[in-house]
């Protein structure tokens, strides 16, 4: 089994997908610090920030062992250094840890990426008009991708089935950027069941209460 | 030890990001068979495809559990399902791992993405002039992904150092698309020899050639 790190430096900021990996941190009983960078003061472009993280955007983790960042590999990595958590499927199962794999990178790479085009959009055009074009498409992607994630992803009661995983902190985050996207979750039972279920437990009321 | 699964099924296409998945399969010695998808009839939206994925992407890996999709995803399944090929770090180092993954998520998050508003705007956007407005920003952004990687991320020989991971496959794999978005990889240095490195390991070659 590997070592539980003694304390871990956690970089966020308020509205992030960093609240992912905050649950996470409370899910595991984890030894951490919270480091809050204030967005609204562009914080996570400073230099004493790039040090830490060169891709100025959060989460990053600092461990014993370096820096981390990426949300699917900062929850990879507190769910298997604090294992008696059980916030990942058995080591030996490729094809469940797989699967937990496949769901983040899902959220990542596209539900993640789908909402950034609402107030991001300077990342891929620097046409104002252009921003507004995909400011316009926004709920309509966000729509899509909570429709694949009702009919195909999320088993029920949580993401894998009956047993909590990261994937389900990862997807309470994303649910909760619906309303400020324009979609009304109550259109998929299953993820607003979901979202209600999660704001039940203690570690997400802790993690949502730290930046209150 | 996980058992080696014994006939796996790969939906892939031509220049594609499935092309990771395929190398690996190849550095694995994995017992599948390749399922070629024409993306020019668009197969990947026929429902005979949409039943193994409904995302309609490529790569999707079709094993005797069911099916998986998302690179980071079958490149850990693969990896951990071929042990014997020692292409991810030891199991038991949560940090080593979780920089690959972080590594993979980096990848399919930002730098895929990033070249995905050069031909996938439509994703995105329903206005042409916004599509042309995100094309003329894929070089310099693609040029900003791979500066970060030469200078931050890719460690050398490989990327994660001494030792050949998947995450080699999947640089490789992005390394290749630099020239379509008008980027010279002779601006970066260490990714242009790892990618004539990769050029030289016979499961590439052999991956490659299977789509002559």
């Amino acid at each position: 089994m590997t070592t539980q790190p003694r304390h871990l430096k956690f970089f966020s900021a308020a509205g992030t997908c960093a609240l992912a990996t905050h649950i996470t941190l409370e899910e595991a009983g984890a030894d951490y610090e919270l480091v809050r960078l204030d967005f609204s003061r562009a914080e996570q472009t400073q230099p004493v920030y790039l040090a830490v993280n060169p891709k100025g955007r959060v989460p990053a983790l600092l461990t014993p062992q370096g820096v981390l960042t990426e949300t699917p590999a900062l929850l990879a990595y507190v769910a298997q250094t604090h294992a008696a958590a059980t916030l990942l499927p058995p080591a030996d199962d490729a094809f469940a840890l797989a699967r937990v794999h496949s769901f983040n990178s899902y959220l990542c790479a596209t539900v993640h990426v789908a909402h950034a085009h609402r107030r991001r959009g300077a990342r891929w055009a620097d046409d104002p008009m252009a921003h507004a074009s995909m400011q316009r498409k926004v709920a309509a992607n966000m729509s899509a991708c909570f429709q694949l994630i009702e009919d195909d992803l999320l088993a029920g009661p949580w993401v894998m089935g009956e047993h909590y995983t990261v994937c389900d902190a990862y997807l309470y985050t994303l649910s909760g950027w619906l309303a400020g996207d324009g979609v009304d979750i109550g259109r998929f039972p299953k993820a607003q069941a979901h979202a209600a279920r999660m704001a039940g437990r203690p570690a997400v009321q802790r993690a949502e209460a730290a930046w209150r």
